[in-house]
C-alpha cells in the first residue's frame, strides 16, 4: 500500500476541520466537527481522534495510507516539542498533542501555529504559490502574521516571529492589548475598528452604528462595515483611519523584508472594499520605491479551507523537512 | 600551490581599505590607499587593482593562493550583475567591478553592499560568531541595516531588504531623507541629531552647542555628543529623543524577527553611552516578552575593519555558495 495521502487538522476554538489529501494536496475528504472546548481537554482530544478516523473512512482510505498528519493550532505552542502551551482559545494545558497523534495512529505528525500554517497553505496552495519569499497577515480580531523565507517558514529563535500586529506604528497612538500604545493591532484590527466605535458612541456622536447597535446588534468590526456601506461618515472615518495604519505597516514591511508578495487574510478582510483600496495608496506613497514596485499586495485564496488546506502543507512538509 | 586564501576589499568614499587572510580569516596582509574620487572611476578602478596587488606583495603572497575576492561597497548595487549602479558617495555609475576584477586577476569575486558586508562580517568574525540569525544596525549618517537568517545574507526579491532605517516609527514625525516622516532614521540617525540641533539653536535656545559651533566646530552628532557630556541639557534631551525611538525600532524589529541577536555599529555609537542604556531600556519596556528575553543586543566587534572583515566572509561565502 502506497504511503501518498495526508492529513491536516484545523483546531479551532468552535470547530476542528480535518481533511484528507493526496500528494498533490487536492482533497479526497473532509469532515467539520465541534471542538466542544466547555467539555474539558480529554474531550477535545477524542473529537481531533475522531475526525481523523472519520475523514479516513469518508474518504476509502487506510490509515496506512497515510504519510503524515499536520495540526494547525492557535498559539502558544511549543511547535518543536509539539505540545499546545495554553491556548486562549482553548481549555488546553500543555496538551502534547503530537505524542497524543503518533501513538493513536502510528503516524508522524507536526504542530504548527495557525498564523504560520495559513501562510504556508497560501505559499503551497494559495495566492502565493509562485512565490519564495512572502508574508501572510491575518486581519482579524487580533493581527497575525507568517513570514515564509525560501518556502519556509521563518521561526526565529524561538518560533514567536512573525507578530507583526505589535510593530509600533505611534507611540502616542491608542493602547494596544498587549500593554503598549499604537501598535498596528490598535489601528487595523477588528477588535480596534470595534474600540474606535464604542468610543464615538461613549461620545455621544450621531451615527449609524448607534442605530444597528440599538436594533441589536453588538459592536463589531461588521456593524461598522454595515454602517460605512450606507455611507454613515463616522463609520467610514473609522475604516479609513484603519487604512491609513495598514499601509503604513505594509509599507514598514516591505522596506524590511523587500518580499515577492505580501498576502491579506482573515475575517476582517471581508470588508477589504471599505479599507484595502487606501490602505494600498498610503503604502505606495509610504513605501521606498525599488522594493514597492516589485511587490504583490494580494488577498487570501483559500477562503475558509486557509487552515486545513495549511495543516496538510504542514503535513507534507513533516516529510520533506 | 594551495588556494586557500582570500581577499577582502572596503571601498569607501576617501579610502580603499584591502586585507589578504587565511582560510580561517587571519589578516596575513592589510594596505590602506585613498580611493581618490575625484579622479574619476578609471582610476579607482586603478586604485582597486592596486590594493589588491599590493596586499599579496605585502604578505609574501602568490596571486594562485587567491581563492576569491569579496568587495563591500556602498549602494546601490547589482550584486547579482556585479555591479555598482551609482554610489551618491563615489563617482560612479555602472561600474562592473566584479567583472574588473575576474578578468584582471583571474580569481573569482563578489560584491556586496556594505551593510550586508558588515551584518556577515559580524557573524562569521565578531559578535555574531555564535548566532545563526540576527540584524546588524549601523547608526551612523543614516541607519541601515543586514539581516543573516541561516548565516546567510537574506536579499529579498531584488536586493533591497533590510531598509531598518525607514522603518516609519510615528507618521507625524520629523521628515526624513526618504520623503516620510518619522522613519526611524529621522529619529536616531547622525542626521537626525544634527537636525535636531540646529533648530534648537534657530530658536535661540541656550545651549552649549551653540558654544562648541561658535568656536569653529560644525554642527554634527559628534558636537551635540560633546556638549551631552557636559551635562547640557538641550544636548541630552536630544539623544534622549533618539534613544527613545531606537528602543522603539529595536522593539519592533525583535517582535518581527525573534532574533537571536541584534548587533549595533555605526559612527554615532562612538556615543552611546549617551543613548544605548536608555534605548535597551525602551526596547525592554515595549518588546514582546517572550523574544525581548532570549535576544542579545550587542555591539559591533569589529571596528574600523568591519568592513574589510566582512568584505573577507563575503569572499568565503562566494567560494561555499
Amino acid at each position: 500500500m502506497k504511503k501518498n495521502k495526508y492529513i491536516g487538522v484545523d483546531l479551532g476554538g468552535t470547530k476542528i476541520l480535518t481533511a484528507a489529501a493526496d500528494e498533490k494536496g487536492k482533497i479526497i475528504s473532509e469532515i467539520k466537527l465541534p471542538t466542544e472546548t466547555k467539555l474539558g481537554m480529554e474531550k477535545i482530544k477524542k473529537n481531533i481522534f475522531n475526525s481523523i478516523y472519520k475523514v479516513i473512512e469518508k474518504g476509502n482510505l487506510h490509515k496506512d495510507e497515510i504519510r503524515a498528519i499536520g495540526v494547525g493550532s492557535p498559539g502558544p505552542l511549543n511547535t518543536e516539542k509539539g505540545i499546545i502551551l495554553n491556548s486562549s482559545n482553548l481549555p488546553i494545558k500543555n496538551m502534547p498533542i503530537i505524542d497524543f497523534l503518533e501513538n493513536e495512529f502510528n503516524i508522524s505528525a507536526r504542530l504548527e501555529n495557525d498564523a504560520n500554517t495559513a501562510a504556508l497553505g497560501e505559499n503551497v496552495f494559495g495566492a502565493g504559490k509562485d512565490a519564495k519569499n512572502l508574508l501572510y497577515i491575518t486581519i482579524s480580531t487580533g493581527i497575525g502574521g507568517g513570514i515564509i523565507i525560501n518556502n519556509n517558514i521563518y521561526y526565529g529563535q524561538s518560533g514567536n516571529a512573525g507578530e507583526i500586529g505589535h510593530i509600533i506604528i505611534n507611540p502616542n497612538g491608542p493602547k494596544c492589548g498587549c500593554g503598549n500604545n499604537g501598535c498596528l493591532e490598535a489601528y487595523s484590527s477588528g477588535t480596534a475598528i470595534k474600540n474606535m466605535a464604542e468610543k464615538k458612541l461613549k461620545n455621544n456622536n450621531k451615527t449609524l452604528i448607534y442605530d444597528l447597535f440599538k436594533k441589536g446588534d453588538e459592536i463589531s468590526a461588521e456593524i461598522v462595515a454595515k454602517a460605512a456601506r450606507k455611507e454613515d461618515k463616522i463609520a467610514l472615518d473609522i475604516y479609513s483611519k484603519a487604512a491609513y495604519y495598514l499601509g503604513i505597516g505594509l509599507a514598514n514591511l516591505v522596506n524590511i523584508f523587500n518580499p515577492e508578495m505580501i498576502i491579506l487574510g482573515g475575517g476582517v478582510m471581508k470588508a477589504k472594499d471599505l479599507f484595502l483600496p487606501q490602505a494600498k495608496e498610503v503604502f505606495r506613497e509610504k513605501a521606498l520605491k525599488a522594493p514597492a514596485d516589485l511587490v504583490k499586495i494580494r488577498e487570501a485564496e483559500l477562503g475558509d479551507q486557509i487552515g486545513v488546506k495549511g495543516a496538510i502543507a504542514v503535513a507534507m512538509q513533516k516529510v520533506e523537512g
